[in-house]
């Protein structure tokens, strides 16, 4: 069976003269850019800088929209009402989207980021504020997501298409989710190794959590999958390449996330 | 001659608890909204609320742009770079795209707020960085502002159409600019006058000045014309319902602010 | 016994241009104003406003402090760790100290403002955040708390001063909390009866609550009482007023909040 | 003659997630440290970290005080209104002090930061508003600013103490003033040579300038002379470290800057 497979990263995550490393090398080697809009990080010249070099390098640009919380980089849950968190992502991407247009390219996905990520997993209202976001600004846009948590669900109750998001840096729980980060298998170093197990999940859509169980991270039949690499870890670049080249290895070219009306 | 005549109102320029009020008489008599997104007043609740106001109305929905400073109601000059503001007032027009859409319009045309309207007569880095935005999210989108200012011409150079627009409740001076509202004849209170001054305003295109000047507001041959009526001023309803029946009176009907591909 | 009895009020709480009304005649029947220090209201004009305001009429100054949420107005949970909200809150009643220093008076007590102040009456860490503050800054200032809640408790655990704080204005559950603002009692109206009712709280130290039951809201031998009216509500003033000329009644005098080294 | 010689530094410059490297080994060097305050960068945690590290190491708490621009970092003129300009001087002064007497120590100085601090040496009305500022909150503080600009002339004519600041690593045109950043003799690299010219600075109050010039840079009869080195250059450390040692091999010895009531 054929699968499409994603490599995708967090990235434009600065502001103002914060952050602003030279992103382009790692640009290079994903197929997918979840760009900050500028409630956790990402102000607009960063917004526009990073959506041209996504189109120069044909990478896709997903909305990574997050609560309003530069100071905690939108890692911290806040209680916003389900009414105010659809428009506060509604905002998110229409910002995105001007700069996506600019640059001759469209935001083809979204991505919660940080806390509302995690809590989407739980939080039926949150999740359905994410879902209902999308549906309202363009339903053929699929979410980036975390197999079989509440915003999946919801995801597909409302007929929008949820993608398998898969971490190749991080451990994971026999749940099928991610180790906390102060666990000692929380982050994984050995790139070579990491890849290998990029690849199995692709192939397997399971993953051996650090407690030695089989996990599942995508269903059987999953159409699509994305590996995520974090941006902000030294050996980003290096555990990206090394991922891609695995794939390719073993037959799986990275494409783009499209959508089609 | 024909003229299309539009009558437009800086709205949706609350923030969180604050400046919540009802908009819905004051939209019913308008023709344009020039709606706040966000750098100076404007969260996504209020964003939406808007637009939706709007879009039920039949009343056009405009980008008010401003400098990124909520707690100076961008009223207050900034030296931003050229390039940055370009980027600031696209990120502010996108974010304003997606409500207009979601409330099943969209954004026909923008207008600088505050500080920034004001700078964009002279500024000439400001009044190109203006046009610029304007010119790459949508040249066919018209930008009001002040005749015969460096951001009208500007619009012209660049093929993007001003209009020019008029304040119904401001004095002028003898050079078409605004008084000081310092001045004691900064504001019109005489609901009747200024409805009467406006109808002169549009069949003239010419205002008689605050020291008896008669000053040029508008080309002989715009096509079109913009009348202004200040929201946050307390008979801004009194205002508008005089200026439109004082129009109607005299063969104009007022018309939202359109544009063609 | 001898009991000295505070009436308080949030002030101060709006933002740039939005919510600057004239609040001096509140400020001239209160006798403790809890000013918002900019993290959900409040810029440093209204603080040099407000804290002038209140020394002129001998009100004594608190520091009513917030999660950072502008936009929501502190009315959010935010989950802050807790070294972070100590920080926080340190920082919004030093700049309120140096504007209170300005104007001749101090800053003599702390009150956590909306959703800070509900879930210190739960929330370990949060509550506990709070208190620290108060302990680094200056451990003689009381904290402004609801009696035998998570935040009264730490206090006396941490030798500082928990003041017990009764609403004039809201209806109560059985437990002496405030009935959810959804409630049909959870505000009260008749501004003759709820004088009555706060001058009963302060003799009794218990309340009639929402479901007829008696419930306790400030320790039998309990030596202060702060009695606060809300400010955002339209009858505040008259509330207000009546309160005090109870309590005048009955023959308590309204103090300012002080604190001895 | 003796003359005190401080070595300051702007730090703490970092927000949330951002800027958050090591400054223990700049602190050990300088004798003086001008942290931010939260307007241009600096939140609760850095202020706390910070105020704390300036403690431990004996080095002087200054507030480096901004106009209220994270994006912009302070970097572009505002147009503030003077009176308001002045209250966003003391919130962020009195903020600094609540973190500097948690840890023992006390804020002895202000710096204005950035476009602040280059628009203080023409603007009469910003000048002013500086001026103010520290003459409210504590006019026993010394401002750190450039010889005989707007803001120096303001201070010594409110009696308030003004320090000459010159800087080790910077370009001076002949009228004493920095180069822009765009000239090629901007920035000094040669550590060595800006260790030299810094004493000279110290002993003769005059710098040769890009073109050659004798410019003067501080009082013949100053008692005081603030060097300061920027943290954002990559040699920060190392010119620091060379400055310090050839002020010693000199016989200065670097102080922290005092105050006296």
């Amino acid at each position: 069976m054929s699968v499409r497979v994603y490599l995708d990263t967090d990235i434009g995550e600065g502001f103002g003269v914060w952050g602003n490393d030279d992103e382009s090398e790692l640009m290079g080697l994903v197929s997918a850019a979840n760009i900050a809009c500028g409630f956790h990080a990402g102000d607009p010249d960063i917004l526009r800088r990073t959506t041209t070099l996504a189109a120069e390098r044909g990478v896709s640009v997903g909305a990574q929209v997050s609560y309003r919380d530069l100071v905690g980089f939108g890692r911290r849950f806040i209680d916003v009402a389900r009414e105010t968190l659809v428009n506060d992502i509604v905002y998110q991407i229409g910002a995105l989207q001007a700069f996506a247009r600019i640059a001759g390219t469209e935001v083809t996905y979204v991505k919660a980021h940080g806390a509302l990520y995690n809590v989407a997993a739980d939080n039926v209202e949150q999740a359905a504020a994410i879902v209902e976001a999308v549906e309202i600004v363009d339903p053929a846009m699929p979410l980036l997501c975390q197999y079989d948590t509440e915003v999946w669900n919801r995801a597909l109750e409302r007929g929008i298409t949820p993608i398998a998001e898969v971490f190749v840096d991080r451990g994971y729980t026999s749940q099928g989710r991610l180790v906390s980060r102060k666990h000692t298998d929380a982050l994984l170093t050995d790139v070579e190794a990491a890849a290998r197990r990029a690849v199995s999940m692709v192939v397997e859509r399971t993953v051996i959590s650090v407690d030695g169980e089989r996990a599942p991270v995508a269903p059987a039949d999953a159409p699509a999958l994305a590996l995520c690499v974090h941006s902000d870890t030294p050996g980003a670049v290096a555990m990206a390449r090394a991922t891609r080249e695995a794939l390719s290895e073993n037959g799986f070219r990275l494409e783009p996330i499209g959508f089609s009306r």
